[in-house]
C-alpha cells in the first residue's frame, strides 16, 4: 500500500468546511469521491486542519493510501482537472506509511483578511471580512503582542472541543495593511477550536476601541472564552501553509 | 422626477446575466429588487451594457428614476449594505433627465483575464480563464494590432443581435503579462453581441499557435463570424469602465 501527500487549495466559501457531512457540500468530500473516481477504489483523507465552513486553504495537506500505481505528479493533475473549479490540487508525492498530516504538523501558518473601507467589494468580500469603522492599527500591534510565545489559550477555545491541553506556542503574530485591506498572520505549533478567529474577533474589539489593548492580557489569564472578543466570520481565514520536519 | 446614475461592481459567477429574467438570479433582478424595498416604489434601470451571464464588472453605470427625495450619496451607501455580498454600489449622483447609460456612452473599456499555467486555482477560477498551453504574448500582440481602429466587427458578432451598423472602432487594444496573468483589455465605442470573448477567442488560437497571426485581418475582411475563434468563457471578461462626455 501506498501513502500520498497532496497539498490543496480552495474557496471554502460554498462549502460546510472541509471535514464530511451527509447532505452538505464538503472538501473531504470532494476530495474522496474524485479521488475514488480516478483510483478505482474507496479513498478516505486525512487533513492537517479541518477548516471551518466558509474558511479558505492556499496549503491543506492531506494524505490517503492506494495500491494504485499512477505516479504521484500525474496523479496530482489529473486530480485538478476532475476536482470543481473551487479546489486545486498543487501537487502531490509519497510520503512514509505512518505519516499522519494532523498529528506530523510542526507549525500551521493562518492569515485573517480585514477588508477595512467604507465601500464593500463583490470581490473581495468571498475572502476577507468586511469592516466599514476605522481600525486602530497600532492597538491591534500592542494586544497583539501580548498573545505571542506559550501559554494556555483556553479563553481563545470555543466549546465543542476536546483536547487534552488548551497550552499553545505561537511562534509569529504579524499584523500589515496594504491599502484597505489589513492582514494578520499567525503561526503556531497548533491552533484550538475556533481559536485563530476568537483571536482576531478580540483584537478588532481592540482595534476599533471598544477595548483597551491591554485588557487582552487579561483575558488570556483568566482562561474564560466568555471575556474574548466574538469569533470572526470564517471568510476572513486563509490556512496558508502547514509545515513537517 | 429625479434620475440617479449609479456605478455598480459585481461579480457575475452565479447570476445569469445582467439582465432581467423569470426564474434565474439577474444582477438588474436584484438591483430593481433592493432599489424598489429601500425607495419604496418599482424601480426600473436602465444599464450602459447588458453583460452576459459570469461576466464581471468594476464599472457597470445604470440609471433609475425615483421621486423619494434620498440624497444621493445616502442611496449608495444604504444600497450597498442590502446588496448581496456579490454586487456592490459604488457611488450615485443626479443627472440629467435624459440621461441613457447606454446611447451616451463614448467608450467602453474591457480587460479578459487569462490564467496562463499548468495548475489551476480556486480563487482566480471565477475570474479569469484558465488555459493550461503556454500562450505566445508576441504572436497575440501582432495580431490584435489588426484589429485597432474603424471596422466592420461583423465576423466578431455572434448570431442572435439586431444591430444596424456593425462598425464599432477600436480605440485601444493592450496586451499585458503579469506573471502567470495574461491581460487584454479593449476600449472601443462600442461592442457587438459577444464581440470581445470572440475576440480573444481568436486570439488564443493564434497564441496557441493554431492560427497564424495574419489571419485575423482575412477573418476581419470576411465578415463570417464561421472563419473567427470560439467564444472565450464569460468567467475571464470584466467591464471596467464605461466613459461619458
Amino acid at each position: 500500500m501506498r501513502k500520498l501527500r497532496l497539498t490543496v487549495q480552495y474557496d471554502g466559501t460554498d462549502y460546510a468546511g472541509f471535514q464530511i457531512q451527509p447532505n452538505a457540500a464538503t472538501i473531504q468530500g470532494e476530495l474522496e469521491q474524485t479521488l475514488a473516481d480516478l483510483l478505482g477504489h474507496p479513498v478516505r483523507v486525512q487533513a492537517a486542519s479541518r477548516t471551518d465552513a466558509g474558511v479558505h486553504a492556499l496549503g491543506q495537506v492531506v494524505a490517503f493510501e492506494t495500491d494504485n500505481p499512477i505516479p504521484a505528479e500525474n496523479l496530482a493533475k489529473a486530480l485538478d482537472d476532475k476536482l470543481p473549479v473551487a479546489i486545486s490540487a498543487v501537487a502531490a508525492h509519497e510520503v512514509a506509511g505512518d505519516f499522519d498530516p494532523q498529528r506530523d504538523a510542526r507549525r500551521k501558518l493562518y492569515c485573517y483578511q480585514i477588508l477595512n473601507r467604507t465601500v464593500s467589494s463583490p470581490f473581495l468580500g468571498r475572502y476577507a471580512w468586511h469592516v466599514s469603522k476605522c481600525l486602530d492599527d497600532g492597538a491591534i500591534c500592542e494586544a497583539g503582542s501580548v498573545l505571542l510565545g506559550r501559554h494556555d489559550f483556553a479563553a481563545f477555545c470555543a466549546s465543542g472541543s476536546s483536547v487534552r491541553s488548551t497550552v499553545r506556542t505561537i511562534y509569529r503574530l504579524n499584523i500589515c495593511r496594504e491599502g484597505d485591506m489589513f492582514r494578520i498572520y499567525v503561526e503556531a505549533d497548533g491552533f484550538l477550536y475556533k481559536m485563530a478567529r476568537i483571536m482576531v474577533g478580540t483584537l478588532v474589539e481592540v482595534g476599533w476601541g471598544r477595548m483597551a489593548p491591554d485588557v487582552v492580557g487579561e483575558i488570556l489569564a483568566s482562561g474564560d472564552r466568555r471575556q474574548a472578543g466574538p469569533t470572526a466570520p470564517g471568510c476572513g481565514l486563509w490556512l496558508v501553509e502547514v509545515s513537517y520536519d
